[in-house]
């Protein structure tokens, strides 16, 4: 990260989430030290690859900041902040939005409700070192930052393509669907601009027959791809020739976003039967809850299948109830109507792909949790044993001081470091990505730095193990 | 609190339960200067209104102190001690109690059991800081604790109103059955002593089929209403009419402990034809579990209802297996035959209360857990979405010193400060109620202490979360 | 633990797994002296009697501390190390194990990925300790410490005896089958030899219908103690009769490894009936699951009555999902084809037993978790109400530094210490007994001292518990 950013007036502290204890503390700072100006590895996440390719300007401090961010609108909705007053708009165009300036303004007076919370530090971290703003935000110096923001995103400085390389990223993941023409990554590499911003396949849409528009999804993944999708090997061929496609531009993994972490490994012709089965019933408006859980449990073995084949890492986020909120989401859509996470079962929902593929040297599967009692219990089991699976990072919830830290006091023990693969910020708030990654590494050194003051680990390989958790192992778990 | 109370020969250390660290200890003790004078507010508990009604003394120390609490009971019970030794009479009257000062010098003899658990805190807080008299209690200073208790429960300081008055409570409430007459509080208030001593409206026995004398019940229900509340109209008019009248008894809360957290949202006939369905297998003595279950689940969504017209504010406490020692249960009755956390599913469980009312900024519902695995799996990420929904404290097993930083470690991320509701009691053993809120002043200020040596948080923002903790959130959260 | 083992190269930080405050560290200082050299009491293991019957020297450094050792081996193939490569022998002979000395430096070469284990505190004072060979293994001291530890295995003091000896062990716990012989049991006795090895009574293969080679082993039970094994009223018997050899050789307690929690409490003709069905089933090869997990769960309530007959201590281990990698299990057997740790229900699963028996003081039925989800919810809660139900202290996966105190962290506020029955090692890797139960005091004295730090209990009370946890409980709990 590039040091003259880090000199605004509302600098941060420098010692922030090192332990308290002094001895513990000078080790966390001394292991930082190693790990604080590595790049930035983001392997997994949800910023728009449009503003790398187009490089323009971002429009305001509201819909850049705050409108896109569902950390945010969560916390200010359960408050009973309506959402409009946020810039979010009804999927019916009903109701006023507001104003960028008005949207700072409700944002800055109920700024303390994210006290205690990671909002807090990514939030004060970008207001003070991207911006060079006084933090906290208070109804008192609200406008005097709209406008120093708003001064600010109109400089050269502040372009997408400029941040991104003053931000120290090496690599930047991008998620899409299948149908995704990646015109966007395919225009920065044309551009000639170095910035490596890559894409995932992400084939939820194609593959969760629960998906609204999931037939005509199939038809245009036939379109472009050629192949007669409604049948089970010009589906499967249809991925096969997308993946490569994706491949071509980058791609280094698949992700998988589903309900559950069940897995199934049937026959070639009793596949053949469900497919054939998902579409028919699909046409027909009769599509059962169960054969599209079957059908999601065995496209994920299907997707280790061409892993193998074509050495894409795969990534699995099971456990989340989407738009638990019904009201919510039929006003205003998706990422906002209230995802929550679910108890999840890993082992016996893996148990089929694993059998069938988890002693492969050659497969890498990164699978993430929401439900954190399953850390100890069976994901760190798992990836302590089974080749092909590594554990992704506290996610979603838990990519929190707490919740890193208890991800590495409960699955180090049994997974050890070298199962796991380093941070990921999983973001859409691209300005707040170097602040996400500052937090992770700052935990991992405490929690190194508390292993090697009770003399559980000598201080040499705690440095070398910083690194690779900071840089090392999320190069080497996504093949980039 | 009075300090004058608090100098006793055995007064506590003043620096008990905050982090070791001298600088966070530093902290915490700032922290929890601003807030250990505070007024209690006591929003949820089980103490008897006859005490503040006739405001006679005490009898004696074992049966003050020793017999009601459960969690002295199960203790000595579980290491064998019978429960009649403690003062626990059967139900048919079989068995020979102990005489008080036997208890008292049996509980002495076995006050090692309670090292390390909040129990112990709270008996020493009230024989150091209540009594003024030496601990830890020993066999050898037994008697003479005892003949010491016995002496000041006779003095007029140590009647109830004294106590109330003393401990500066501002408000206390009581948790009846909608069958109660609350003749207690009415005394209270024509007695024109000031102290506020409130109600809650628990209406479990009507609302489970599964009670033992549920038919009876609601015929008693009728009688106090002059409704007929055998029909779904009539019972929900009952309903209506004895909340209006507990609410002239100050009550400004419901209670609903249900096994599960399961609500329903079914069309009104659908829920006629339900309750008439319950109240025919009732009377048949055919009723099923299933359609209980359904019945208490469509009723908090009902209640849920009821608050948003009277304006009560909704306590959820599910997943407990009651009476899960049966022959004990037999033999003892409730409360003493082995009450047993249950895991408990909110996400789906809560869902059709949440999506029919769980928008609804004029309605609050605390939700209570004994399944500290749901805390940042379920709770945190519902309470910070829904704007009707918040959380009640650590509860019962948990509402210790481990239990209570769990508590906000593992909720704070999500859901903020803001989006919980300060301590409950809950308790029936009124001379601990001090000790108890200190307790969970003491914890907060030791959470709040750690966010600001690691730099999370600023001493001044954390001084206003600790007032906000102790004393503005419970009075805001319960329209106090 | 004697002295003298502790002056190697290597030795060990005596400061380790203490908490890094001064203050609180000097306290735990303090607490440790009081128990460092108590004399071991491992009543639950599975080290070989064989060791001990022949004192024979152990063979090699390989086979002595990798290849047996499935915490090892696991880390290893996890990484892509072959199981042959460590020494693993496939069932059918095929593929080529690696030499001794190859095994080693392919142990050491790895040995960065146990970084943040136990293992590696294990290990380390297994080679520091015991070998006086320097620490941490490398590639470039792989050769030296093998040669070095070869050379000592060939020494007198390097045999099972002495070091039996040396590492102060009181008493020593192996497991077996009512099947074995316990010859080498016999044998140490007629030795003359005082080492006190005594062994457990692991009925599960009599017990688990579906254990391989169930009926073979009905049929050998029927031999052994001269019963009609296929008879309900037979078998029964036979397990009265070997539990009564077991106890001529030592033996207190039995040992319960079971899918599950589950327990039954059928009348004397439903389980005879049950018992005819599930031997009638298995000769026809139609054995259902559901019938085998009704018959293990009766089998407990039965072991219970049996153990009122005959003092026999009870443990109950369940929710361990064994052999999860069917192909790894089909080519190299048990306990290498990943046993993984699922959700495990105790409320309801226990109750039948504890409904029948739990209320006995003179049972002792001690159980274990691999679902640390249910420490808080369920263990603490029913430990501290049922008389006969003990806690057993952090399991397998969690017998490591996090694992051991998150069990004090959320089972003593509960349950408090005096319902738990100390440490157990449960190692098959004989030389880290003592690290392991070195670990254990540690934490319990870390645990400690934080109570103490924080004024949460006196000094001279942690002193007289840690003094209990580390040798007084497991004694008396175990009824050694």
């Amino acid at each position: 990260m590039n040091e003259g950013f880090r000199s605004g007036a509302g600098a941060m502290h420098p010692d922030r989430l090192f332990p308290a204890d002094p001895g513990t503390r000078a080790i966390a700072r001394t292991l930082y030290a190693q790990v604080r100006a590595l790049p930035l590895i983001s392997p997994h996440g949800h910023t728009d690859p449009r503003w790398f390719a187009t490089n323009e300007p971002f429009s305001d401090p509201a819909s850049l900041l705050l409108t896109p961010d569902h950390y945010i609108t969560r916390m200010l909705y359960s408050q009973g902040v309506a959402l409009e007053a946020l810039g979010v708009a009804a999927r019916d165009g009903s109701g006023t939005r507001s104003e960028p300036r008005v949207i700072w303004r409700t944002f800055a007076a109920h700024y303390p409700l994210f006290r205690g919370t990671p909002t807090r530090l990514w939030l004060d971290w970008v207001l003070a070192e991207v911006f060079g703003i006084e933090v906290p935000l208070t109804p008192a110096n609200a406008d005097r930052s709209f406008e120093r923001i708003s001064e600010r995103l109109a400089e050269p400085a502040y372009r997408p393509r400029a941040l991104f390389e003053r931000f120290g990223i090496e690599v930047l993941a991008t998620t899409e669907s299948p149908l995704d023409t990646l015109e966007h990554h395919a225009a920065i590499r044309a551009s000639g601009w170095p910035g490596r911003v890559i894409s995932a396949y992400r084939p939820d849409p194609l593959v969760d027959p629960e998906t609204p528009g999931f037939l005509a999804n199939l038809a245009r993944f036939g379109e472009l791809t050629r192949q007669d999708t409604l049948t089970w090997r010009g589906y499967l061929e249809a991925h096969r020739v997308r993946r490569a496609f994706f491949a071509q531009h980058g791609a280094t993994s698949t992700d998988h976003g589903h309900p559950t972490a069940r897995t199934a490994d049937l026959g070639a012709r009793e596949s053949e039967a469900l497919f054939e089965q998902v579409v028919r019933s699909a046409q027909a408006g009769t599509l059962r809850g169960t054969d599209a859980e079957a059908f999601r449990a065995q496209m994920l073995t299907e997707m280790a299948r061409m892993s193998l084949e074509d050495g894409m890492v795969m990534q699995l986020h099971p456990g989340a109830w989407r738009n638990h909120n019904a009201p919510l989401h039929a006003r205003f859509g998706e990422n906002i109507g209230g995802d929550i996470p679910t108890a999840t079962d890993y082992v016996g929902a893996l148990r089929p792909l694993l059998n069938r593929f988890g002693n492969e040297r050659a497969l890498t599967i990164i699978v993430f949790t929401l439900d954190e009692s399953s850390y100890s219990r069976e994901l760190a089991p798992l990836a302590g044993h089974y080749p092909a699976l590594k554990l992704g990072p506290a996610w979603w919830f838990h990519d929190s001081p707490e919740g890193l830290m208890r991800f590495r006091e409960r699955t180090t023990e049994t997974a050890g470091f070298y199962n796991t693969v380093g941070f990921n910020d999983d973001t859409r708030a691209f300005l707040s990505i170097p602040a996400r990654h500052d937090v992770a590494r700052r935990i991992d050194c405490a929690f190194l730095a508390r292993l090697v003051a009770e003399h559980r680990l000598p201080e040499n390989e705690a440095e070398q193990v910083a690194r690779d958790l900071a840089y090392r192992l999320p190069k080497q778990a996504y093949r980039l």
